[in-house]
């Protein structure tokens, strides 16, 4: 227990403070920024103007208001100037974009992945082709304030080290060092587990916005979990935490990838879905799950006793994790999403049945806004953290 | 997201910091929490001048140190003067305390309760009863900073309403208002579920001291979680957060009390050991969970099996909250002690096959330093809480 902070670093706080306010809300005037941080003006124009002096944000008046009287003057963040890298990296795709102070996505670029075994080198190298294309078209007065990863696997929190990915048929690889080192623009690389960082997005820009308890459900091949408890990210000792889809709902069930039985993305991951629909074969992905969804739509009995047996499991393991957290809002994302969308009755049915009422009540079930981006927003959001938290000495340590 | 503090605010976060320092970790020289608080030695001294003035806690010349030269002032806390009432409403058994600040029992009062319903008026009485009578052996010096208690239920964290309890078959009761009024003490009650409380006794002075990752699994007739994640208990939206005990891990098992089946405490729980033994009869209780195991360690196979069967759907339920929470320690309380000790080999046979290793790597699973006192203790620091939130402004609440 350390006593309270400094007057420095106070100052620093409300620095990191009025700039998220600002990448996360949009343009704000000084007003509304006096009453969101209980500041006075003076201190508002004080922290305005250490920022903009910084080039993080620059003032400008506010379009016609209607209103009497001078208006505010109001503070945006310079999304053109300031970004970070962002990088997605799941089992069918490889996403980079370039996304600007503000959540500004200015460019982006994808690629698709077969699922042979994961190269470690094959997947550097395409983002940091995919980073050198970027970097030519950007301006020379920008500044890059971070570099985010959002990975499909477990990743120690201390390091970026993947310490398991069974999707990927991984372990201990020094992700964020090595792409670090190839990328060669001395930022560090932060590296997070996918389903972590989408719930920060879809919290910080999503359909989460305001909820301080959040659970995201992140499917791939299998299934992840991002947990927000009191407003916090759920990371456990190691930053392995969230790893619900290693939740056991049918003991000595399906064959699970992490050597268990019956775990949860064993029973609700895309080939339970498929083998139950029959149509487990060569045409796998995104696109299988969408077709087996839509099968059950026009009547086909299969894909839709298929989805309801799925959906029945994804339903428990829900359950479990409201019992356990007492959330506010459930997120479906990735291929969940369609999983959730087809087999909603039996989701909501398993909740009624196997909740505590005082833990149901207020529930919200919901897909992600962010679509198929949230986990590459999340890993935006990842790559700013460091500005937000110290803005001044972030920019110091990158600045040009 | 509100500024930094002001410098008041710091200060009554400081006298808080302090005064928590000496309330956890006793008599602390000046010198020592110069250096725990990252203070300098006249702002500490101002603090405990304040402090001393309030009576929270008094300075004085340490015993002996054998070290030349003048020794730093000890700070104590006023543990005869100052202190809390603490209760804990069991389903056997009813408790109450008065700690004094430092954690020390000053007085104790036991009553075991049948399994009959639960009449609030009736538990009420008694722990007033017991109340009026450890305060007639109180000196008129001193002064009662707060109440707390430990009740084995879902109780709704904005207002100590107990939501549900499905082993005490209660749903709605106004627990903390009503014993606020009885007592009529005009100090609030807090209620807390007795997991959740046991957990930051386990925290703050058990066995989990120093974890900030912690999971208590306390074992009554059900199974109750306490979760602290990142230092922070877990509560979700309403406060009923670690409901882990329906958590369902035998889907379609046994029925459970709360309506659903498979439930972990259906499964592990008082019933489910003492039927798998062919011993559930008028017997029942801790007693009866005792004479199951003693069996089994004197080679009865009907216990032996039991204990195994049971002990394996405990060790299924601690792998998914392991795999969820990456916990550095697991501590079976309660009940589930007893459980944990006769049947350890399967629960660690389950992590082993169903956590992630990386999740599982210094994982330690525990008892109760506490003992049976954990969950008592734990209302204690719950009373605690305000005076060590703003000592002053607390203490003026309550004062004399």
């Amino acid at each position: 227990m350390r006593a309270g902070p400094s007057q420095e670093e106070i100052r620093r706080h409300n620095l990191g403070v009025l700039l998220r306010h600002v990448h996360l809300g949009g343009p704000t005037s000084r007003a509304e920024l006096t009453t969101k941080m209980g500041l006075n003006r003076s201190t508002i124009m004080a922290l305005t103007a250490d920022l903009t002096a910084a080039g993080l944000v620059r003032e400008e008046l506010p379009r016609e208001t209607g209103r009497a009287g001078r208006p505010s003057l109001v503070v945006r963040p310079e999304s053109r100037r300031v970004y970070v890298l962002a990088f997605d990296i799941g089992v069918d795709r490889v996403v980079a974009a370039r996304v600007g102070l503000g959540g500004v996505i200015l460019d982006r670029r994808e690629a698709v992945r077969d699922r042979g075994p994961f190269v470690l080198d094959d997947v550097v190298d395409r983002l940091a082709s995919f980073t050198g294309a970027m970097l030519k078209k950007t301006r020379s007065d920008t500044v890059c304030v971070g570099v985010g990863v959002a990975f499909s696997g477990g990743v120690r929190s201390s390091d970026g080290v993947v310490r398991f990915s069974p999707n990927l048929g991984v372990e201990d690889v020094p992700l964020g060092e090595r792409l670090e080192s190839r990328l060669a623009l001395g930022i560090p690389v932060a590296v997070g587990n996918d389903a972590n960082v989408g719930a920060l997005a879809e919290q910080a820009r999503g359909v989460g916005v305001g909820c301080r308890d959040l659970i995201y459900l992140h499917g791939d091949v299998g299934i992840g979990g991002g947990i927000i408890a009191a407003g916090q990210l759920l990371g456990g000792r190691g930053g392995y935490g969230g790893e619900v889809g290693h939740m056991v709902v049918n003991a000595g069930g399906r064959p699970c990838g992490c050597g268990s039985r019956g775990c949860l993305e064993a029973e609700v991951g895309e080939r339970a879905l498929l083998e139950a629909a029959g149509r487990f074969g060569p045409q796998i992905g995104r696109d299988a799950v969408r077709a087996v969804v839509d099968a059950a739509d026009r009547g086909d009995i299969v894909a839709q006793d298929a989805l309801a047996r799925v959906g029945d499991w994804l339903g428990l393991g829900v359950a479990n994790l409201v019992n356990i957290f007492n959330p506010e809002i459930v997120i479906f994302g990735g291929m969940l999403r369609e999983i959730y969308l087809g087999a909603a009755a039996q989701v909501r049915s398993r909740i009624t049945t196997d909740v505590l009422y005082a833990s149901r009540e207020n529930l919200r079930l919901r897909t992600p806004i962010l679509g198929d981006d949230t986990t590459l927003v999340g890993a935006a959001e990842l790559a700013f953290a460091q500005v937000l938290a110290d803005p001044l000495d972030a920019l110091a340590r990158v600045g040009p």
